[in-house]
């Protein structure tokens, strides 16, 4: 099977060197000449994922007309929010019988689209992947063990691409909720922002896991609302993937989480980390969406106030903690509620 | 409300503690007199929750007869083996009317009853009520945030405890699913041994994300079987209680995993630790289960093969990975796989 993966970051180029150490043809395209120079010379991307070599069978390529007509697999690797420009630079030399494989996570910004639902809007007539799951590049690359799940429409091309990723340490389940599963990666961070804002509070292990708890309870809430299976989220995409962002110290929401929770600013904390903080745009969308369909979620509701209204933490952790009594399962929603009747 | 806590562990002390600050009288119960005298006398549990100061309100006794029959709740909070026993020496001046809330977690050796029906066994008029969750004693102790979860079968007397243990930092969620909660606690020291291995043989955060995530997706299988509801297993019963026990730097299971994952031998484990190992006694208690109803346990069995069966933990490591393809939801059970169709 030949592939491509678009976007030479840290988790394009994980997924190039698992794939070609198994066997397969990789044409690894970034749109910058020079880094591509770089990878050909030394065979490591020294700036995104440092110390792994490159097997052979990686072909490093700036021809993005070239590398994507000679695949069966497109990967796309791209940050989230260029999803939707690397489609329509490819839209003209695509055919409709090669797979789309989307391994970035969020929502587009103002349409609140799924990346699946993005990529579709550009490429109508493909059929559209998406790979996630607990899998920080650096240990895929390493050849840690990793779980990840695969989902797409159907079942037998899911079943071949399982095939195309799996190793013996990287184990791939398939998924047909595709919506889940998105949704899954996509929110979580906004839970990483609030396990570190918990930890820059100095509150130990028992609130952090209340938080995600609950947090990916009310992610399950709202992705029932969407369409979503709740049994997703207690999966690989939902809590496995939460757990290694809210355990990592590579977070950057955890990381930003933890500065708000000592006391700085929003506008304070994002000079410091001087990067993109996924989870910021994550609750903004994330409440509009819970007010747009009326579905409860104080942790999301809770960080949006700290985040844009300039709410103390510690008055929002207590305003969630002295809420009214609640059964645990009646919040998900009344479909998976059992009482006692 | 008059309450009695038998057991003056970390965990009986830190709930008497939460009682007693929301102006509930505690007898606060331990069977030996000179750990009673030393309470009296320090107003602190020096030996199991050192640096936190008994309120007025907590009453230390060694006298099981007066504790018990002044009381309309009684606590036991003794270790798990040790529930049969408290129960038989208090059954003659026991009354029906009197709840009784276990905080212990575990299974029964033997006979693999879960505690509540242990208790059942011996004080079968009395209303029995379960209270489990991610806590440990001495965050609790503290006032740091913290959530649980109450059990128990009849909803309007688990609103009246929910009411009795609820404070602004503590917050309780009631679950009338009694089987999944108790067995969520027991289990989970499995996975945590787990953990404690994956982390011994010096993978990374994505090897325990997976086997947290796959753990508690098998735990709920066997729960499923034994007559629990799965939801149970992805709340704080479950993945909840399983993230601090993994997280935690004091848990004995995954300290014990380290070692096993470096290399040593069970025996020269336990030597070292020198204390009980739950998560032991729990493999081979699933084990049994799991062969008895025929569910797939992939993570105990390796571990058992680990722990008894002197497997090397990265041989068990591979077979795991290396088994044929899932599907992630098809595994839980028939009942709730969601599929292509």
């Amino acid at each position: 099977m030949k592939v491509c993966v678009l976007g030479a970051g840290s988790w394009g180029t994980a997924l190039a060197i698992l794939m070609a150490g198994q066997g397969t043809q990789v044409a690894l395209w970034h749109r910058r000449e020079e880094l591509v120079q770089q990878l050909k010379e030394d065979r490591e991307n020294t700036k995104y994922l440092p110390g792994v070599e490159l097997p052979s069978g990686i072909l490093p390529t700036s021809q993005l007309d070239e590398a994507v007509r000679d695949s069966e697999v497109i990967i796309l690797a791209v940050p989230s929010h260029s999803i939707r420009n690397i489609c329509v630079q490819i839209k003209d030399f695509v055919h409709a019988d090669q797979y789309v494989v989307n391994v970035a996570k969020g929502l587009e910004e103002g349409t609140h689209l799924r990346l699946s639902q993005v990529i579709n809007d550009e490429l109508p007539y493909n059929n559209v992947f998406v790979l996630t799951g607990p899998s920080h590049a650096e240990e895929v690359a390493k050849g840690l063990p990793t779980t990840v799940v695969i989902s797409g429409e159907e079942r037998e091309s899911c079943e071949c691409l399982q095939d195309l990723f799996t190793s013996p340490a990287f184990r791939v389940y398939t998924n047909p909720d595709m919506i889940g599963v998105e949704l899954g990666g996509a929110l979580k961070n906004i839970i990483a922002l609030g396990a570190g804002i918990s930890d820059g509070l100095g509150y130990g292990d028992n609130s952090k896991a209340a938080l995600m708890t609950r947090g990916i309870a009310e992610i399950s809430r709202l992705g029932k609302i969407l369409g979503a299976k709740t049994e997703t989220f207690a999966g690989l995409a939902g809590i496995g993937d939460l757990i290694v962002t809210c355990t990592s110290m590579h977070s950057r929401n955890r990381r930003a989480g933890i500065l708000l929770g000592e006391g700085q600013r929003l506008d304070q904390v994002l000079d410091s980390i001087g990067m993109v903080v996924e989870g910021v745009r994550a609750t903004k969308v994330a409440r509009e969406l819970s007010e747009k369909h009326g579905v409860e979620m104080p942790i999301t509701n809770g960080l949006f106030k700290i985040l844009f209204e300039d709410a103390d933490p510690k008055d929002v952790v207590t305003e969630i903690m002295t809420r009214s009594n609640k059964h645990e399962m009646e919040e998900i929603n009344s479909l998976y509620y059992y009482g006692w009747n």
